[in-house]
């Protein structure tokens, strides 16, 4: 356990190692007790966090910030209840903890379980998300684990009322005050307080832009889940069905623009281009699309702008794409191989060979043929919860559920065996 | 892909991301005939390895290093010949690629299946043990992954003389020979690179000392999986069977006291110590263990020494041991839960509520009732070969088996669907 730290950060740390010894052996019944009784005090406090809310929000817009960020650090009484419904839906959801995930009698005799338990100690540093707070502190309690919760100085008056609340609740259910905790970063140490935490933080989840995670991953001394960026593509083979390419492409980059799966990049093989290419643009620019495109793509519409090495890299979030003409399927994944962050990769086509190729070929937490990739999602995956998307490849990769949140135990029943 | 570096290490990391593309789609058959091939090439040059490994051992000799540090840094025909086992063996278990995991059909129609595919680049950082060069680099290649071997400085003839057999084996197999390839570090700054080749390297596993680990984890911005230290406790419970529980803690202690499931501390009931503490102590210290007690302990014996606050934390890897006399089982596990590294901890009890409360209560890797810690390992966990045991609790826990060099992948099928 470090100790030459003595901050507020290293101390709330601490404290909370101490209370996830009481969480993590608390019954299913007695977490969904206490995830209850955080929702009942969300409720009771339901006006006073709108108009902590408030609060915020005043202080940002007379910062300047973007009609974008306000609308992220803005709870509105339906954002707040749907709160409300995620924590009754957790509660239906059947317990991830002490599941036997591998078990087996040994010639010697010893039988060995692998058991499901709980990280621990979870950190999760996010931006200006109040949603985040209590989304991420509920799915901890229901794995049993406690948090230490950093979020971002603008929404300090939003957060500070809903831990508090949720605060009020697990002591209501007799829990420990201290399993969720907000990390308040007066004296801007506390993100590098919890990088460093060893031995007190199990987890460390960066929820945010990439700038953030690239912050936490390259200081972090203890262990970290990224959910990272996704430039995602989407690759329309010669042989697509060219309505199916077109409502694909349209969707996977306009439905929600501003989400990690949404598409970035619209790669068209030549020959399917040649036919189809003009109402693929059409398409997109009825949608209000901004095309960034190769020389191929900007001879079709004085309306497309010139792709530049950046926006073959670009996370755009925005209605903005890249489009680029490849000679085929082997230009089009070593252009995915180049420029992916390994998230979500679809490829439109009725060639199997071509399909068995990308995905064999293609690294990515998630692989789509004849699908739009805004499917990457806990939800969608039919997890019933998310703690976030991984773009990394231990632990988890992709969707993280519930299961993201807990380790195994090995469990060894003997009967006096020694090794000599 | 992190470009400011042009490090020897940087670019050898490179050429294994190429590498890389190659081993992990080469089929099962093309896997096993190139461990077949390097598993040759260590028989063709058997003796010149050897002849690399004396010269290693002369040079160490010459700077007077201890007997065990020459003895794991020697290579004998035997050891040898059990490395070419090793891989003869390794052939015939089951391939973990491509296994299907998870399989789902959605209510969209939508089929998710999630397959096991090879992590990419593996980075390994050891001290002179030469059997980590083929252990490791057998393990990586089954699993569809490539390394970089970061070996120690004084068994670089050894290391130099393995890696070019192997490379000579992939080489005849029609891999690149790069899929194994050594990190020499003259420069001094190829623990750094690896460390920072973001992008390049999918996970780093520093096997050998806490030092190391603790070098490599402070600096790491790459995924680490760590294989820790072993402050392993064996606590004999009041209502224990004297003869297990002294079995137990004699073969814990001295079976193999060098390595990390070896036994540091027994914590002893207070009621069962006064009956049988003289017979755990006597039988010790036949197998020449010398005791580190606490007063009670101490009283029984001229020859045991007084423990320090230092010997609770060691993890000695001699025939030292720690022993301390308890009140009850909640003494015992405050102790562990104070001092232990989470690795392997034993209760030899009857009581089987106690068993209960210390496998709940006590966060290891691996828990053990009535039975030696001495038992955590691939190959007693019927894992068939072993990469090492991780003692964090992120990817895997305990002993890590093929599985543990894998992550998955989410091949999604569809039929055109969109979220809109």
């Amino acid at each position: 356990m470090t100790t030459q730290h003595r901050s507020e950060t290293f101390q709330k740390a601490e404290i909370a190692k101490i209370a996830s010894k009481f969480v993590a052996t608390a019954s299913v019944e007695k977490r969904h007790q206490a995830l209850t009784m955080i929702k009942q005090q969300i409720q009771v406090y339901f006006d006073k966090i709108l108009e902590a809310n408030n609060q915020d929000a005043a202080v940002s817009r007379e910062k300047g910030v973007t009609d974008a960020y306000l609308d992220r650090l803005t709870l509105t009484p339906e954002r707040l209840n749907s709160l409300i419904t995620m924590i009754e839906d957790l509660v239906q959801l059947p317990d991830p903890l002490y599941l036997i995930k591998e078990q087996s009698q040994r010639p010697n005799g010893l039988i060995i379980k692998h058991v499901t338990v709980p990280l621990g100690v979870l950190g999760i540093i996010y931006e200006a998300r109040p949603n985040v707070t209590v989304d991420t502190a509920a799915l901890a309690l229901k794995t049993g684990n406690v948090i230490l919760l950093r979020g971002s100085s603008s929404t300090i008056h939003t957060n500070r009322a809903l831990v508090s609340a949720m605060q009020e609740g697990l002591h209501n259910a007799g829990f420990p005050k201290e399993a969720v905790q907000l990390i308040e970063d007066e004296d801007r140490t506390a993100l590098d307080d919890l990088c460093h935490a060893r031995g007190l933080i199990d987890v460390l989840i960066p929820r945010g832009s990439e700038k953030l995670i690239r912050k936490v991953t390259d200081q972090a001394v203890v262990p970290v889940i990224e959910t990272g960026a996704g430039n995602c593509h989407v690759f329309i083979d010669s042989s697509a069905d060219p309505d199916m390419a077109i409502n694909i492409a349209v969707d996977a980059k306009t439905q929600r623009p501003s989400v990690c799966n949404a598409c970035e990049t619209i790669l068209v093989s030549a020959d399917w281009f040649e036919e189809h290419g003009m109402n693929l643009i059409t398409a997109l620019q009825a949608k209000d699309v901004v095309i960034h495109g190769d020389p191929a793509v900007k001879k079709c519409s004085n309306k497309v702008l010139t792709a530049t090495e950046e926006d073959w890299k670009s996370e755009f979030l925005s209605l903005d794409v890249a489009m680029k003409v490849v000679t085929d399927i082997n230009e089009a994944i070593d252009h995915i191989e180049h420029y992916s962050t390994n998230h979500s990769e679809s490829i439109v086509s009725n060639d199997s060979d071509h399909v068995k190729r990308f995905f064999s070929m293609v690294d990515a937490a998630a692989l789509y043929h004849n699908a739009s990739t805004r499917f990457t999602d806990g939800f969608e995956f039919g997890y019933g919860a998310e703690v976030g998307i991984s773009t990394q490849k231990l632990h988890v990769r992709g969707p993280m559920g519930l299961p993201a949140l807990t380790t195994t135990k090995a469990l060894i029943q003997g009967s006096g065996q020694t090794k000599a």
